[in-house]
């Protein structure tokens, strides 16, 4: 995989436990275009009051990234500490401070190590060139089981150009191991303006459309930054080209998400809820993401129970306007409910033997008008409440 | 334990499993003031529609309650067999079919089996007089493991009244077993309308100020009927005792809530969560409910982990107005975070030692204004997830 005038590094800082990279870097060999999507959280880390300001000007050369630390909740020493951090790896790449982004993820309400990150930036800058994308994707791993990156390459005014992304964990995964990190790198060339809508829209139907424990980390940030290198004349709204660019980073996106998912502490299942016939799109996503975030769904699918009931009611307790006898419930093609009512007969059977693979989808039609939304979860596991009970002990 | 001018009874109808009681009765000699708080769910089962309309009039008669079957999500049929069940409860009783309320609790979407219901009803009517409230309590049970009674005696214009309530489980236990249900009877005189008020009032302080998953069932009933029975003069707003009938009914409300969430599935712990300095009442009360029910918060009690910043986080993206570098977190008087960072030294020491009790708070103070609210929540176990996936192999 090539993408032209990026470089990457990682090393291990001691951050994390020995043995494991936890600083990483990204680098741009010139400006590139930038946007980022945050935390809706009102406590939000100081790497993230950071970037959000920095994203605004539409450019950036760098991202630096450590794990085992979330620099959250950490007051004005924390904002110092994200400064510093991104000033000395300015140093490093002679660049602008304000053109440096900084994400950290980890322990919650602990200062970031600063003598470790001063340690660390010399040697991260110098493996430039040698390390790879991958590398990064490895040292921002918490609690995730694998590593995730997905790549595409399209063409633009008939120049080739290669979409990657990497990500780590969804949701808080172990105590104070917060947040979902996800960079995406791209060598078109891409306006900055359109950039952060089509990268927004895109994440909104990714990584804003999973879940594992509804849980809203201090630190999420997804960031994608675009340089040109390949040439192309510069993509915008409506511009040749512009669809399958867009295409190309959803499909980044969506694949990355499902990763993180799939990837859930203590998952067993990776569930696709979709309600349709919502009043709106927003109400339906209200009702999916009650339906994937219900602890009492999400220990039946655990339990591989065909339990549209407790479905039912999460749609009813959900916000989103419903018609109980209109309603329509599907596990996969076998429907469940109809008007309102079981379907009896041999659905209960058949539900449960699609209860029973490790994916499946569960669709609901509220039969109110054209609002659709599909959301991605896991189960609730033993194993969940091992790993976020039982980390400090 | 006398409440005068009401009669009890409760038979096993064979519809839960052979041997336990599964129908009970509540008939007040004369019409009682009555008032009904109902779940929020738009999902609403048959007998919670029922009810809705018959409380308008302020009077009833008697309760008929069945647990093994919610009558939830089963159509006009639901609706039709409520009805019946009521009717045939005032023919046996003597009243207009309009004055008797019925609950149900137990499977969601399947029928109630009414040959079951018609056989049992004529021996329930029979047994009034022999039978307790806490039969009734019993009677009501799913997978509760105790049955639930709190009593009060107050006095009004010399009278003695007796304020006793009877509640059975929180969320929805078990698969397709729904409902919290709460009855209180007094034989207190009360103005219809002004109980409808106090009742409300208290219920919002009590049961909706309590949660174990978080999942709204589609039949959550809490009904109060006095009937007077007491001759005491009739307690109304303003009226000479009236405040000290409030106290003790609310009293009967927090407590029955309170062994409610004690009774949690699977629960190890009792934690009282209070926000306060909130920018209003309804804010406090939406952080304090975020703490409550996220998954993360409550595997941290399980793990008896001082995790202050999975608590902070929820806090964060409640929806609550939040100013980070103004807010304090308690466990019990331990001060864990001061201006939004945490305090160090030896509060994560002293702080670990609160979480091993069973019983302990967390008090949260946004220095924002006056709003505040409690509520009461459990933690999340490896037996929650066992009973909630378990139930059906």
């Amino acid at each position: 995989m090539n993408i032209k005038g990026f470089k990457f590094s990682a090393v291990e800082a001691a951050i994390k436990k020995p043995g494991r990279l936890d600083l990483a870097l990204i680098v741009s060999e010139t400006p590139a275009a930038v946007a980022g999507v945050y935390t809706t959280n009102a406590v939000k880390a100081a790497p993230v009051l950071l970037d959000q300001e920095r994203t605004k000007k539409g450019a950036c050369r760098a991202i630096v990234v450590n794990s085992g630390n979330a620099n959250a909740c950490t007051g004005p020493v924390g904002l110092a500490d994200a400064r510093e951090t991104t000033r000395l790896v300015a140093d490093g790449v002679g660049s602008a401070e304000e053109e440096v982004l900084v994400c950290s993820t980890g322990v919650i309400g602990v200062p970031l190590p600063m003598e470790r990150m001063r340690a660390g930036i010399p040697p991260l800058v110098r493996g430039l060139g040698t390390g790879t994308f991958d590398d990064v994707a490895r040292a921002i791993m918490t609690t995730d089981t694998f590593p995730k990156m997905e790549v595409r390459t399209g063409k633009a005014g008939g120049m080739e150009y290669t979409v990657a992304g990497i990500a780590k964990g969804a949701g808080m995964i172990m105590p104070n191991m917060a947040t979902m990190l996800a960079f995406i790198v791209t060598d078109a060339a891409v306006d900055p303006t359109w950039l952060r809508t089509v990268f927004a829209a895109g994440v909104e139907r990714s990584f804003n459309a999973i879940t594992v424990d509804g849980d809203t980390s201090t630190n999420d940030t997804a960031l994608i930054m675009a340089n040109g290198a390949a040439g192309n004349p510069v993509l915008s709204a409506g511009s040749d080209d512009a669809a399958e660019f867009v295409r190309l980073l959803d499909e980044v996106l969506l694949a990355l998400a499902k990763l993180i998912v799939k990837d859930g502490e203590g998952a067993t299942k990776f569930v696709e809820i979709t309600v349709k016939g919502a009043r709106s799109d927003a109400d339906a996503k209200r009702a999916a993401m009650a339906v994937a975030n219900s602890c009492l769904v999400k220990t039946a699918f655990f339990g591989q129970d065909a339990n549209w009931g407790r479905i039912f009611a999460a749609v009813g307790y959900s916000g989103a306007e419903v018609d109980p006898d209109r309603t329509e419930l599907f596990f996969d093609d076998v429907q469940m409910v109809r008007a309102g009512v079981f379907t009896g007969g041999d659905a209960e059977a058949r539900g449960t033997e699609i209860l029973k693979k490790r994916e499946f989808s569960v669709t609901v039609d509220l039969h109110l008008g054209e609002g659709v939304s599909t959301v991605y979860t896991s189960d609730l596991s033993y194993d969940y409440v091992k790993i976020n009970a039982d980390y400090r002990t």
